[in-house]
C-alpha cells in the first residue's frame, strides 16, 4: 500500500508571480488541486479510475492559509492526505512547505463523488471495497475549516462572464477561477501592502460559458476581511468565500514600471 | 560557452489543457517566454544581469505555429535560441518537441533591450562586448515571421480590462494575456472544431491596470482567420495580431459535463 501523504515539489516559474511578486494565489491553490489529483491517482481512486466507472470529484469547500509565499524560482513542496471518510464526503488536506523545509501553509478541502450522468452521490464508505477510507490519516491540520459567511451587500463589486480561457474540459468555470475573479474584483492597493493568509470557497453551483455572474462583498474589519458572494444573474448563489488578508512585514515593490516580459 | 540551442521539459498538468483537452495556447506561449528567459540568463545576457544595469528585454513581435498540441499528462520539449543580433533587435527563434521527439511546432521573436528609466534602446551588437552576437545559431526554423496585418473593424468583439490576475510584477498586462483575451472573444465552437494554428502578434503599447480596452476582428478566409487589433479608449494601437485555425482531424469532446474540478 502507498504511504499515506503524497509529498509533490514544484518550482514557482515566472508568470506565475502576481503583482506583488510573490507566487500567485490561483496558482498555488491549482497546484493543491493537482496534488489532490495524483495522490488519489497513485491510490487507485483517481480520475482515471473513477471517470470508467461514470463517477467523478466534486470539491465541495475549499479553506487554504498561506504565512509565507515563495518568490520566482523557489522551490516548495505540497504534502496531501485523506483525513476522513463518511459516507456523502470526504475530507483531504494538505500542508506547504518551503524549499528548507518549514511549513508556510495549509489547507482544508471537503469533497464530495458524483455519478456523472444522474448527479447523484456515491457511498465513499464503500467505495471499492473501502479502499479510500484504508487511507484515512490523523495528521495534523491545524487551520479550521470553511465557516458559514452571509454577505448582505445588494452593489454588486464586479461583474463577469466565463470566458474561454475560464473554462476547462468540462466547460464549466474552474474551481479556482472562481478565486481569481473574486481578487480581481479586490482594491489593487490592497496588494501591495498586505498579503492574502486565508481563502475559503463554499461551492454551490457550476458556472457556464457566457454566464453573467456578479461578485458581491463585505468589506469588514477595517478591509482586512471580506466576506463574498457569486451570484447568477437570477441571484442564485454559486459560491461563497472568505478572503482574510495580513499587513505585509515589507510592502511590495511591484509595479514599478517593468516591461511586460519581464 | 555554453550550446547555442537550449532544451527544456515540460507537462502539462490538469489546468494547463482547455476546453478542446489539448495544451491551452496560452499556457504554451507562457513557456516559450520562461525558455527564453532560462536560455538568456544561463548565457549571462538575462534578467538577472541587465536589470542589475537598469536594462530590460522587451518583446516586440511573436510568430507561433503548433502542428499538434500535447495532451494532458505529456511531457514536452521547447528548444530555443537565437538566430541573429543587430543594433535595435534581435531575434529568438523556437521549436517545440513532442515526447518521442517530433516537432510539433515552431515560433519566432524579436527583442529589443531598453533602459529602465530613459525607455532608450540599448545597442545588441555592443552589449557586454558583442556577447549577445556570439550565441547567434543558424538552426532552421522554417516559419514566416509576423505579417502587417491591419483591421477595419469599426465595432469591437469584445471589451476588457486588465485586472489583479492579469497583470505581473511590472503592473502592466502580461504579453501572453493579449492573446488570452483575443482569444476570449472568439466564438468558442471554433475551438470544438478547429484547432489554433498560428499566432502572430506585433506588441506596440503597454496596457495598464484597469485601462479600458476594446478587442476589433476582421474574420478572413471563411472564419479560419482573424486579424485583430487592441485597441485604447483613444484608438490608439495596443496590438496587432493574426489568429489562424485549422479543421480538427477529430472534433473535440470538450463540453462533456463534468464537474470543474475534473
Amino acid at each position: 500500500m502507498k504511504s499515506l501523504i503524497g509529498k509533490y515539489p514544484f518550482e514557482v516559474e515566472t508568470f506565475q508571480i502576481d503583482y506583488t511578486g510573490g507566487l500567485s494565489f490561483g496558482f498555488l491553490a491549482n497546484k493543491m488541486l493537482i496534488t489532490a489529483g495524483n495522490h488519489a491517482d497513485e491510490r487507485g481512486f483517481g480520475k482515471a479510475r473513477l471517470s470508467a466507472d461514470g463517477k467523478t470529484w466534486v470539491l465541495s469547500r475549499l479553506a487554504i492559509e498561506i504565512y509565507e509565499y515563495p518568490g520566482e524560482g523557489d522551490t516548495y513542496y505540497v504534502e496531501t492526505w485523506v483525513e476522513s471518510v463518511n459516507r456523502l464526503f470526504t475530507s483531504r488536506n494538505f500542508r506547504v512547505l518551503s524549499t528548507d523545509g518549514r511549513v508556510i501553509g495549509y489547507a482544508r478541502t471537503i469533497w464530495a463523488l458524483i455519478d456523472v450522468e444522474t448527479r447523484q452521490p456515491a457511498d465513499l464508505t464503500t467505495l471499492y471495497d473501502g479502499e479510500l477510507a484504508s487511507y484515512s490519516c490523523d495528521e495534523e491540520c491545524p487551520i479550521k475549516g470553511v465557516s458559514r459567511a452571509r454577505v448582505t451587500a445588494t452593489e454588486p463589486s464586479g461583474e463577469f462572464m466565463p470566458l474561454y480561457c475560464d473554462i476547462d474540459y468540462n466547460g464549466h468555470l474552474n474551481s479556482v477561477k472562481y478565486i481569481e475573479h473574486i481578487l480581481n474584483c479586490l482594491p489593487l492597493e490592497i496588494f501591495r501592502t498586505h498579503t492574502i493568509r486565508r481563502v475559503e470557497v463554499s461551492y454551490s453551483a457550476e458556472c457556464f460559458y457566457r454566464e453573467s455572474l456578479a461578485v458581491y462583498m463585505d468589506k469588514k474589519d477595517d478591509g482586512h476581511e471580506y466576506d463574498v458572494e457569486i451570484r447568477k444573474a437570477g441571484g442564485e448563489v454559486a459560491c461563497r468565500a472568505k478572503i482574510i488578508f495580513e499587513a505585509s512585514s515589507v510592502p511590495s515593490q511591484g509595479g514599478v514600471t517593468r516591461m511586460p516580459n519581464e
